[in-house]
């Protein structure tokens, strides 16, 4: 295990005085700025993930919060390698592609074989073993666009899943197209999953591109190989860290109002909408919120680590934390880029449906619409609505989200600062409201 | 020297059959999609280059051209390597950076160096060495946007001479803020030179966003270094070719009216805007001006070599035929995307501006207005035309031009079909003019 922490700090509180920060409306783009900038990516494990809870550390107590404090949680760390994947003669050219999460390497001479493309995971999962055994599959399904990105559960299958599939029926690697909407040269990386029944086989995703380009190509040639090479490493476990941090309720300082985003990012880009933008908003929300007055209840935001390794640190929390998760009145994440907010979702009891429909009201003036019942609260927060945690979702406008999310151009410039202060607005009005009621929530 | 071309177009044959051709207003679509899938990337002096060649005589003899031939003419051969630019501590991060075209090596292990940004070439010729010294030139300059690329001019030379003058006073390396007006963080290569009377220092470009990133990291702290690694290779003098064929004149065919493009891409899109799209379009306009009726005069049909570094192929056109550049009664060339065409500039001689109205008049249906009469012709064509050669620009709409060119986003899927049939349709009907009229275009 490995604990880059204590030194980094050292490093960082050097910058202090070059980068202060102003308590105003623009404050969450300010911190998503500094985070992106001065951080840069933060792969959870990773030399740069101890930087980025180092940067928390000292922002929380830059802001004025109460308390400040780590919980740390073991992880799995995967490292990603080069990679490159070539087309074979009459056609010879390199694909733009990208690691899978999580993904094996190939043998250091890569893996030569010839390539069998289906439409989806489906169409692949009812594939005979002659059709694929010893060759690379490739699953070449597109993805469609809408407000809440509702087009991704429909092909990331492909990715989680896909090569416990294809190694079913005895492929030597997949590569699957890209889980994004940009017809930009990016490839789309993410967790993949592995099952333990089946042999481990690499896999990897190529931009959308490169995906149309090697559909084209195998209808001229349908018997193409691809030479894959990925050298990823997976040194083993390591120590991550949940960052927390809290403003004291006044007249109710045992009931949490919990709210999060996650520290870290993938590797290619520099996480500014997965989920700087998200950091941004939570540290900025409790931080103007105590400006305005100190609010009865605690105010806590976790900035949750290796939300993309599987929701890790989200797991460590509810664990850490399981004997005390009654006293979590309320919770949500902000996970979903910088888009506005314009719908308000809901997973309250159904007594408090009538609160949830005045909040809304209050947040009418900034475009927010009430949606339904059924909020997750946000991809960490889930785990812990999974033991009742009341939450919501401020859903934001995604339509352009999976242009960017786990590619290289993840970058700040993506964020325009007018849509991040109408965020944190609409956070603050949510989050002063509850935090300053004795409303029950839960179901 | 060496030459890829006898076996490889052996290989190429193989996919006549999968890949016919169809005489239709598609057709210059169907050739740009043709010679990006089945060929991809052509480097000028590469193996794809070689492949480039073959496929050009296989489809000019397909198509039904009268003769072809290609015409070698020798060339410095540049090759990427490996590429990558690291911030130093505190804010250790990797940015996304290409080679320039041509440019050196660094040392195997790198080039560290503190960096020193300037907002334009002219900016640092006024620098004073001890500003650059022993540093990492970083110039940033943004590009603006407009139909006919005008503000390309005004950023190009920090590409082209920028090395030259970081050498002057004593830099170690330069890195440029990309030659394009797109934020998808993709880094803009391009042909950049040395000078005899300097040291030859290695070149680089990094993406907008990189660059808007170092620029604010920069801020924060004036004294970050960059590590700087590229492993480029100048293997010597090899062998390239410009492949031509033509349509014989019925009644002048003496009278040579040239149509050219260039077949040579940068290496790391598939080259469809620059300039598969121009291959396309003049391969097609000839082949369906046959399929009408034969012209009067013949049309000569030039994919022009290794534009990319310096026309090259262009100068050695002009070198070989220059006992006979005065038969050559026009030129014009393809080379600026797959954009509507919106304007017809001349460069003719003052007598035959009439006869340039009346060809915009049978152009107008199409969307063509008339422009002035100071045209290049295009890249490889203006050596024509300082030769006296008569020319037209067939002006394209590029304002997304150098969103894409020269990065790895130029890729088929960029290219609207419909928008090359307007081409083909613009270039047919003045070809058709031109080259059934008798009219002396020269000044």
């Amino acid at each position: 295990m490995k604990c880059w922490l204590t030194t980094l700090t050292a490093a960082l509180s050097l910058n202090v005085a070059a980068n202060d920060l102003i308590l105003d409306h623009n404050l969450a783009y300010q911190l998503t700025e500094s985070l992106t900038v001065e951080v840069g990516q933060r792969l959870a494990g990773s030399e740069a993930d101890a930087r980025a809870v180092a940067w928390a550390e000292q922002k929380f107590n830059q802001l004025g919060y109460d308390k400040v404090w780590t919980e740390p949680f073991n992880m799995q760390y995967w490292e990603r390698g080069q990679a490159s994947l070539t087309v074979s003669a009459p056609f010879k050219q390199s694909l733009v592609v990208t690691a899978l999460g999580g993904s094996i390497a190939t043998p250091v001479d890569g893996i030569n074989a010839q390539v069998v493309m289906f439409d989806s995971l489906e169409q692949l999962k009812a594939a005979a073993p002659a059709q694929v055994k010893n060759k690379i599959v490739f699953i070449n399904k597109g993805m469609g666009k809408d407000k809440l990105g509702s087009f991704y559960g429909a092909v990331v299958g492909a990715r989680a899943t896909g090569a416990i599939e294809a190694a079913k029926l005895g492929a030597k690697a997949i590569v699957i197209r890209s889980v994004g909407t940009s017809i930009n040269r990016f490839a789309h990386t993410g967790m993949m999953r592995y099952s333990d029944e089946v042999e481990r086989i690499p896999a990897a995703a190529i931009s959308v591109p490169d995906a149309l380009q090697l559909a084209k190509m195998l209808k001229l040639k349908p018997e193409l190989s691809l030479q894959l090479n990925m050298q990823n490493k997976l040194p083993g476990t390591v120590t991550s860290y949940n960052v927390i941090a809290e403003i004291t309720g006044s007249k109710y300082p045992e009931e949490i109002v919990l709210i999060g985003a996650h520290l870290d990012s993938w590797d290619e880009g520099t996480g500014a909408l997965d989920d700087g933008a998200g950091v941004g908003i939570v540290m900025a929300t409790a931080a103007l919120l105590k400006q305005q007055a100190r609010p009865e209840r605690t105010v806590r935001v976790v900035l949750f680590g290796n939300e993309e390794g599987g929701l890790i640190g989200a797991r460590a929390y509810a664990a850490k934390h399981a004997a005390n998760l009654s006293n979590h009145v309320f919770a949500s994440e902000s996970d979903f880029g910088a888009g506005l907010i314009w719908r308000l979702d809901t997973g309250f009891g159904e007594k408090s449906l009538a609160f949830g429909r005045k909040l809304q009201e209050k947040l009418a003036p900034f475009g927010v619409t009430m949606g339904d019942n059924t909020a997750s609260g946000g991809p960490d927060i889930s785990v812990l609505k999974a033991q009742g945690v009341p939450v919501v979702s401020l859903q934001q406008d995604g339509t352009d989200y999976f242009d960017y999310h786990h590619t290289p151009n993840d970058t700040l410039d993506k964020i325009d600062p007018a849509k991040l202060q109408q965020n944190l607005q609409v956070w603050l009005t949510t989050i002063t409201t509850i935090a300053n009621s004795q409303i029950d929530l839960r179901k």
